[in-house]
């Protein structure tokens, strides 16, 4: 299986405690590093998880807190110190560019590299990013702001040949890529011999959600129905549910919830309230309903 | 003798590393806060100190690079969100406000308590902060940019009382204030009672010199002669020099030197770049001149 990992840079919620840096992730596919929301401390987080800047190209940001983003100026800033000459894509909800710009132009004066902004549209699904080999899509989250989800998927990859066979039936090399992608071979005598006897299918594709901030949204498990990953805000206990509704946030049961209609394979939980010295209380409220949860962790790294 | 403290948040530079913050100390003057420099992660550095977020009023920012002063964003809001009410008053050289100003308002809208700015000239000494028992004055120093170093000097305190004396005597209570001045006592009788015969001396007024960042300034050691404690910058090794120079930066050695000519009596290094992983080397070359040095590191705690 070809890599596909979450590392947790940070699961703290707006205050930072001793325990938690703020949030920040990083999701790595097959060596390319995508990072998720970028607080404070991003960078050194990013360092202490041994993870490379060379191979980090796009920055997500669900939405504008400070406790998402104020890790960014940091992070541009040593990039550039760095000598990088990458581009570096920022992908955000409107607003960002113009509020950064005049603190990137003060303090990274010579850029070597350049930074482009991407806002995206936080109200209807919208796939914002696509390579070979992934799709990132926005989740519309309800937050004090607006504020989007990511559900990173890879794309089904084509069948793997079946050397022997394709040498026994003596395929052409042209005729390849198109058995790769399903069909049937015809021999030069007009015998058809079946996809099936030439080709192994490939892993399923895997995919992972990220839903951080948001209110207890019961709808959103339609988009994100199978992922094998999920990470999910559980920023309260149900003991503090009015605390949730009333700040746009969800206690861990609701998680345990979404992950359990949704069917996901696994959920892990973070954004936790500085409140809990210990989160075994989210923990086991979230395993409760879905016993297949984990809790985040600074520098965690989970197989997707 | 009353608390006079200095804590190491960060003491990395430009680049921080696994191993270092960025630029951040907190001077403690009788349980009062007083920080100097915040690069990011200092409200982390801070939290991790055990110091206590309401004891702080006055930030001092030595110069506008990022690693000095990208912490302020993230400390300002999580005041905010911990409902502060007493003014934050923070120092700096010229543009500060300026550039924070359009994040401060989108990122920390209803604020629950003022922050103020208060800039000052970096290229003549100047008092910028003044109470019952301490004056901080800034140092000019030669940087990239405008650019000045901090001088924290306690108050000479009033001598104290001898109580057993100023009972024999029989001195009237209003006396006392002109003799814990150093006045004389003159009985009804018109006899003289000598001051020192009254009370003791109090403790000698203690000092502390912060100087970063700079290019080596021996013309400093005249306005920081004596202090107790100076934390000098020693950004890089002797085998370094001429990157020391051409980045306006000191070496150990140098920092050495600037303690010796003004008779320090503890020296301090930090703002250690990233290239060394054994900041010995630092330490060896500015003992052999200074014995009386020490690194900094995170979380270190000296009495001044």
């Amino acid at each position: 299986m070809e890599k596909f990992e979450l590392h947790i840079l940070g699961c703290g919620s707006a205050l930072p405690t001793t325990r938690h840096f703020a949030t920040s992730q990083v999701v790595n596919v097959r060596d390319k590093l995508y990072m998720i929301d970028c607080g404070e401390g991003s960078q050194l987080q990013f360092r202490k998880s041994r993870l490379k800047f060379s191979r980090l190209n796009h920055i997500f940001i669900s939405h504008l807190h400070g406790d998402h983003c104020f890790g960014l100026l940091g992070l541009i800033s040593t990039l550039n110190l760095l000598g990088r000459t990458a581009e570096l894509h920022i992908h955000s909800p409107k607003g960002l560019e113009t509020l950064l710009a005049p603190m990137l132009s003060f303090f990274c004066r010579q850029m070597t590299y350049k930074v482009l902004f991407h806002e995206f549209e936080t109200k209807e699904p919208g796939m914002i990013y696509e390579d070979r080999s992934l799709t990132v899509t926005t989740i519309p989250l309800r937050h004090r702001m607006p504020c989007c989800g990511f559900l990173f998927a890879e794309k089904q990859r084509p069948n793997h040949i079946i050397r022997e066979m394709v040498d026994f039936y003596e395929v052409p090399v042209y005729e390849l890529n198109r058995i790769k992608n399903g069909e049937d071979y015809v021999t030069p005598e007009g015998k058809t011999i079946s996809n099936s006897l030439l080709t192994r299918p490939s892993d399923l594709p895997r995919s992972y959600a990220y839903c951080s901030d948001t209110i207890y949204m019961p709808e959103i498990a339609e988009q994100i129905k199978g992922v094998d990953l999920l990470f999910h805000e559980a920023t309260f206990a149900n003991a503090d549910l009015p605390r949730a509704k009333e700040t746009f946030h969800t206690t861990a049961a609701q998680a345990g919830e979404i992950a359990k209609a949704a069917g996901v394979k696994k959920l892990v939980i973070g954004h936790f309230s500085a409140r809990y010295e210990d989160e075994n209380v989210l923990l086991k409220e979230a395993s409760d309903v879905f016993p297949e949860t984990v809790l985040a962790k600074e520098t965690l790294c989970l197989e997707v």
